[in-house]
């Protein structure tokens, strides 16, 4: 276990690489070297002495720890058995090409470019997602479960349904009364802000590295190496945004119990437990009122002077746009929505990839009303297929949901944030969730840890609660 | 062997990362990363598989490449073989503790904490030395072989002697003729001039990166994917200096026969060529004089305006001098035979860890006359023995002496390279190497290379040759 995990963290840091340093024409070159890393770690993980040690474990009394640590690797080993070490590499191999692909295919604004490299990805994911299908849950499922185990394809349809329904009128009120409003905040000035804030929030020089790269991202290549990357543009409030977010996944990995570090557990338990760490830095942190107020002051130490109302109605302003990234809070799900409903089709095969073009703008136009002027601004914005990753998108949502449940549970138990927010004090935050949450690593899977940590189980309630104001209800 | 070739890429990304951009506390699990990635090398290097493909194509009849290729995997199955797993991954371990140990003593002048560490990797190198061991070479031979096969301790002591015989009286006279003169050239203006004149040689964003690193070295992680790092401070020539040795380097690798990549053969053949292309390029390149007016040039365009007489003077001056990185051309290599000495002693158990700053300060009295003032000046200047590489020093004074053999072979056959250079055309210069030296890879070993390249062996006179003009010979 500690091997697979030093192997994933040499995953970590050469994709970091590929994104923040590796010069381009290095492509070719990591993607041989990410196909060998994930068959090598494809063949520890499934070495047929392990079937030995956990049948000789089988009924043995191992305590709390060591019981979850055995429950946990049983479950991969099984999950992982099933998928060919080739099928593995390929699928490496095809992920390191289709990243590539992506970028270039972006910055020329040329979906027929990025065709094949998805199309290929898409083939891969639905022989994995057959290796691993169970049940009545079908492809889609087994590959949502390989980020969010234990969750239902019905689950998602229920959820999104209900948002799907109580978000536009929402969206409609808020429209008025929370507009859109721009900040043109110089690039220089946010970068300062930004690295300002994040150390208030401990990111220091000894264990984080903060970068620029096309499509922020966090890498935890260790315990104490953290990477987080973001990028700035004049003219906007993006990255005062996506750095807290970026923190949020940072931070998660980084209060992890130390006892789980090097074994199985010793990482975040799912992709939507992770993005409900980063949504919560993001829209209930970064897009309080009180903490805005730290973040203008940092901006006017930057040379930038802006009343806080100015720049927390530029973080929060309510309107349909193209970008899921720079989505407001509110109308974020209904990107989500849209990738979930067509990434659905693409894996069971009711969507050709020559096609999706087409679907997104129908999409767009359905669910937030706004017709898509390039592929670049279009199906062409997110890396995650390009890197084959298909079931990942929902957790995006879901982590909206899930923040929204643990910061109503958060505040019920420690008292409202507001007064620590405005003096920029985020300690007793840190401290909640690193008991709550983060120590646990993989120990509690997604629905068991918000049961858990909430007493009850996923809904929507809570972040429809937390968007009303946006609204004016 | 593209498995390998795989591994040992990632290994080379994980070590650059840990010099250029890891945050501090990122080493312990840096070391557990490196130390997993030597196990998993290892392993694949020594499977017993190996055994039996060899022995099937024993006798076979393959054509002279795929014969090459079996006869160096054989030699390395043989020697690998011989190492136990474990070992090799605690020597990756003990490296990767000492470097940054070694790191963090030198900053505080504090031999005393880098000492543990020092004698875990000097106790590992015997170990592993004597599983290594053949016929009267001893334990300090068999060491010297992993970076330059082939090569006799018997070997180094003639040509040592020869040039510790040679050298002091040639520096007495060049301390003379061309005394040292220092040349203040502000760090940012010896920036602009690196990167301007590492462009002209063809150094892009494409396919390479030039960092910043505490100790210039280079790293390849690809045929196409090349980082050189040198470091800038002001008041002296060194990065003018450092960054063409880095360049040839690199070079070396990207001219290998494509057709060897990701083989074993794809790679420089030993510690000595590989310096000598380094030492090409920094003693027959940048310290040229014509050369040096295009530098003068580029450094007038940074801001900073200085003769091409003044430059190269500053370039050749002859002075013992405490580091060995920022020597003269001329006592360098003494700085090697000091080095030499210790660590043959300190293999041979001859000399004590302990006793090493005391030997230290006795060799550079004896060899080039000076009093060393801090062990951070002294013993502690080179990571080398911290990241556990003993027999790698001779091959610095080897590659003088072989760059020396080889620029007088290139303009034996091309003419003198005046003239191109004052232009800055280093093509022809880079096509002799490349069909010379480089495409070759490991499918030569040093000094067959060199007899055929040259006509001859191993030697000291051409070196001594081309400094003589500094002594005014």
């Amino acid at each position: 276990m500690a091997e697979l995990a030093d192997l994933s963290a040499l995953n970590m840091l050469a994709s970091w690489d590929q994104m923040v340093m590796m010069p381009s024409e290095g492509a070719p070159g990591r993607a041989h070297q990410l196909g060998t890393l994930a068959r090598l770690a494809h063949e520890r993980a499934t070495v047929d002495e392990i079937d030995g040690w956990l049948a000789d474990l089988d009924g043995e009394d191992l305590g709390e720890l060591d019981g979850d640590v055995v429950r946990i690797a049983r479950r991969d080993w099984e999950r992982a058995r099933r998928v060919p070490a080739e099928l593995a590499a390929e699928m490496s191999h095809a992920h390191a090409d289709g990243q590539e692909s992506w970028r270039l295919a972006r910055a020329s604004d040329d979906f027929a470019a990025f065709a094949p490299a998805l199309e290929r990805n898409v083939e891969l994911a639905q022989a994995y997602g057959e290796c691993l299908t169970e049940g009545e849950g079908g492809v889609y499922e087994a590959l949502l479960n390989d980020y969010d185990f234990g969750l239902r394809t019905e689950e998602l349809r229920r959820l999104f349904a209900a948002l799907a329904q109580a978000l536009p009128p929402l969206v409609e009120e808020a429209r008025a009364h929370s507009p859109r409003r721009d900040l043109a905040v110089p690039a220089a000035a946010q970068q300062i802000a930004v690295a300002a804030t994040l150390r208030r929030l401990g990111v220091d020089d000894t264990s984080w590295r903060v970068d620029v790269s096309a499509h922020p991202f966090t890498a935890w290549i260790g315990r104490r190496d953290t990477r987080v990357t973001t990028r700035y543009s004049d003219g906007d409030v993006e990255s005062l945004l996506s750095s807290l977010h970026e923190y949020g996944h940072a931070l998660y990995e980084r209060q992890i119990d130390p006892a789980l570090e090097r074994t199985n557990l010793g990482r975040g338990t799912s992709m939507s437990i992770h993005e409900s760490q980063s949504k919560l830095w993001e829209n209930h942190v970064a897009r309080n009122r009180a903490f805005v107020e730290v973040v203008s002051g940092e901006l006017d130490t930057a040379g930038f002077t802006v009343a806080p109302a100015e720049l927390h109605a530029a973080m929060v302003g309510v309107e349909p746009s193209l970008v899921r990234v720079s989505a407001d809070p509110l109308t974020y799900p209904l990107h989500i929505i849209l990738r979930f409903e067509l990434e659905l089709a693409l894996i069971d095969g009711e969507l050709a990839v020559a096609d999706l073009p087409a679907a997104w703008r129908d999409g767009m136009r359905r669910l937030l009303g706004l017709e898509v002027p390039s592929d670049a601004l279009g199906c062409l914005q997110d890396i995650h297929w390009g890197a084959g990753a298909f079931g990942y998108f929902p957790s995006y949502a879901l982590g909206c949901l899930i923040a929204a449940q643990l910061w109503d549970a958060l505040e019920a138990e420690i008292g409202s944030r507001e007064e620590d927010l405005r003096r920029g004090d985020v300690a007793p935050i840190q401290r909640w969730l690193a008991d709550r949450v983060h120590r646990h690593g993989r120990r509690l899977d997604t629905i068991p840890l918000v049961e858990r940590v909430t007493g009850s189980g996923l809904a929507v309630e809570p972040f429809l609660r937390s968007m009303s104001p946006l609204a004016g209800r």
